[in-house]
C-alpha cells in the first residue's frame, strides 16, 4: 500500500478502504470464503452443534516479548473455543485503528494472527476495519469472534466440577501478564521472559483423543488462576483446594510479582489451561499434557472438595492455608 | 451497579468485571445460552448452511437523532446477515469502554441493542468487555458478530447482477449520515432529521416469501449508495445505470449535503437496502417493499447493463449523465 500510516479515509468505506482490504488484508487472509467480500461470509458447517465466542484485545503495548496483539487475538479466541472442547473452524477479525498507526505494524500483527489460524486450519471468514481520529484510540484494537464444532455428547463447563475431581494446570502461571508488564514497567530480567501466548486446541485435542474424563476446562486469562478457580467453585457449588508447592511458577515471574506487588495467581496467562477431571484419570491426563510441548510443565495442583462451597483455598509452602480471593481487577489494566 | 462510571477494574477480569456482567450485562441479555458464562457459548443450529459477519461501531456521537450505537450495532450486523438472505440467529457483543464512561449511557446503549435483538428473536450468546484508560478510547466502541441461517439453494451476492436486471432502493438515501453529521456540525433543521437505522431482516423476509428473483442485496452503509453500486458493478463485471429523478432523497438531506459539500450518494444509510432482481419481478418487488413500513418510499431507480463494465452512471435531473465514482472515503469519519 502506498500509505505508510493509517488515514481516517481507510475506514471510510470508499477507495481507500478498498486499497486497505486488497493490499493489506487479503495479503494475509486468502480464503475463498473471505475473498467474496460480501457483507456476510457463507459457511458450510460439518455439524449443527457449535461453540461461539468473542473477545476484544487492547493489550498495551501491542508488541511484547513472545507475541503481539495479532497472535493474542487468534490464540485467545481459539482457546475460548477449545475450553468448550470445540474444534476451531472460523474466525472474524474486526479492527479499530487509530489514525497514524503504522501500516508496517498492522502487517506485522496481521501476519502473526494469520500464522496461528493457518497452522490450525482456522479460516478467517469475515472482517471489518474502522479508523478513529488520532488521540481517540489506542493504536490498534482487535476483536476476534470464533465458531467451532462441539463434540457430540460431551457436557463440560464451569458448573461440572464434582467433589473428588483432580485439578491440573498445563504449565507455569503468570508468564503472559509479567512479560507485558515488564515492557510497560521497564523491568529487565537476566533471560527475557516471554509471554506464553499459544493456541491450546492441540493440547485439548490430545486430551479428547485419550478420552480423559474432562469435567471442566478453563484458560486462566484476565484475573489469572484465581479468577478461573473462583468461577468454577461458584458455578459448581464446590470448594477447590490447591497446593502452592505444586503450582509451577517461574523464578522471574515470582521475582517480578514481588517487585510489582502482584500475586502470581492474579496474573493473566494466554497459553495455559486448567483441567478438572475425574481423579482416576488425573495421572493419565498429566502424562498426556506433559507429552505435548505446551504442557511440559503440567502439574496436578489440587482437588475439588464438597466445601466450603464457592471457596478456593491454598495450602501454602509455609504449611498454612489461605483463601484465594477473586481479584478486584485493577491490578493489570490492558493485559490482553 | 454501585459505580456510576466505568473504571479500569471493570475490564480486569475480577470482582469488578463480575459485577458489571451480573448487574449491567445480564440485565439486558437474559438468554440461558449466555447465562452459562462459559468461555464460549454452546449453540444448536437448525442448519449447516450459515452466514457469519462482524462489524465494529465507533459512531461519534454515540447517541444521535433516531438511534444510538447500541441500536446501530444490532441493526448493522443483522443487516449484513440479511443481505445474504440469512435469518439472523445469534450475536456476540464485544465492548471497548473508556475509563470514565457513564454507566447510565452504557445501559441506554445496551437497552437499545437488546430491544432490536429481542424483537427479532436474535440471541445475544456471548460477550466481552475491555476497558482502556481515559484518553485512549472513544467513550464506547462496540463490536457485534452475527450468525444466521442461509436458505438452501439461493445464490445471491455482489457478483450475481446480470444485464437487464432492475435496481431498486428501499427508501430515501443519506438519512443516517446526515442525522449524525447534523449533531456533529450543529446543523438545525425545521423538523429534526432522524437516522434510518433499522433491522432490514423483516423486509428481506417479505421479499423471500414472495419469491422475488433476488440476484443481489446490499445495504449501502459506509460509502453510501455509490460504494454499494460500484462494488456490484465491479464484482459482476457489468455496468449500472441509475436515474437521479427516481432516487428518493429527503429535502433536508439534499440541503445539508449542499451545505456540507457532500454527495447524497456517498452518505451512509443504516436502514436501506439495494435490491437487484430479474426485471420482470421488479414491479412485484416494489409492491412488496412499499407494503412494509421500512420500504414505504421504495423506488425502481435503475438497471444493470452490459457495460461499460465496472462503471456506474447516473442520468441527472438536468438531462445529462455522469459517472458515479466510488468515494475516496474521507468525507464522513466515524459515521457508524
Amino acid at each position: 500500500m502506498k500509505d505508510d500510516r493509517i488515514l481516517l479515509a481507510h475506514g471510510g468505506g470508499g477507495r481507500k478502504t478498498q486499497s486497505l482490504i486488497q493490499e493489506v488484508m487479503l495479503r494475509h487472509f486468502r480464503d475463498p470464503v473471505l475473498a467474496r467480500l460480501d457483507d456476510a461470509a457463507r459457511l458450510e458447517m460439518e455439524s449443527r452443534a457449535l461453540a461461539f465466542t468473542t473477545d476484544s484485545y487492547v493489550v498495551d503495548p501491542p508488541f511484547f516479548p513472545g507475541g503481539d496483539i495479532g497472535k493474542l487475538a487468534a490464540c485467545g479466541t481459539i482457546n475460548d473455543l477449545a475450553m468448550q472442547a470445540a474444534t476451531p473452524k472460523f474466525m472474524s477479525v474486526g479492527l479499530i485503528l487509530e489514525e497514524g498507526f503504522l501500516v508496517s505494524d498492522l502487517n506485522r500483527a496481521l501476519g502473526s494472527l494469520a500464522a496461528v489460524t493457518r497452522a490450525l486450519g482456522v479460516v478467517v471468514a469475515t472482517g471489518d476495519t474502522k479508523v478513529v481520529e488520532r488521540g481517540r484510540g489506542g493504536g490498534i484494537f482487535v476483536n476476534t469472534s470464533g465458531i467451532g464444532i462441539r463434540p457430540e455428547g460431551l457436557d463440560i463447563g464451569a458448573s461440572r466440577a464434582r467433589p473428588g475431581d483432580a485439578v491440573l494446570v498445563s504449565g507455569t502461571i503468570g508468564d503472559h501478564g509479567i512479560a507485558v508488564m515488564s515492557v510497560r514497567e521497564g523491568l529487565a530480567f537476566e533471560t527475557p521472559l516471554q509471554s506464553d501466548v499459544a493456541p491450546l486446541w492441540p493440547l485439548v485435542a490430545q486430551l479428547l483423543e485419550h478420552r480423559i474424563a474432562i469435567h471442566c476446562l478453563r484458560d486462566p486469562t484476565r484475573g489469572g488462576l484465581a479468577a478461573a478457580l473462583c468461577d468454577v467453585a461458584a458455578a459448581s457449588d464446590v470448594g477447590v483446594r490447591i497446593r502452592e508447592a505444586d503450582l509451577p511458577v517461574r523464578r522471574e515471574v515470582r521475582a517480578a510479582c514481588g517487585l510489582l506487588g502482584l500475586d502470581p495467581l492474579h496474573v493473566a496467562n494466554e497459553g495455559k489451561l486448567v483441567l478438572i477431571c475425574a481423579a482416576p484419570d488425573a495421572p493419565r491426563a498429566l502424562a498426556v499434557l506433559r507429552e505435548h510441548s505446551l504442557g511440559r510443565d503440567a502439574a496436578i495442583m489440587g482437588q475439588v472438595e464438597k466445601g466450603p462451597k464457592g471457596v478456593v483455598r491454598m495450602e501454602t509452602v509455609a504449611g498454612g492455608e489461605r483463601v484465594v480471593e477473586m481479584p478486584l481487577g485493577d491490578e493489570l489494566p490492558r493485559i490482553c
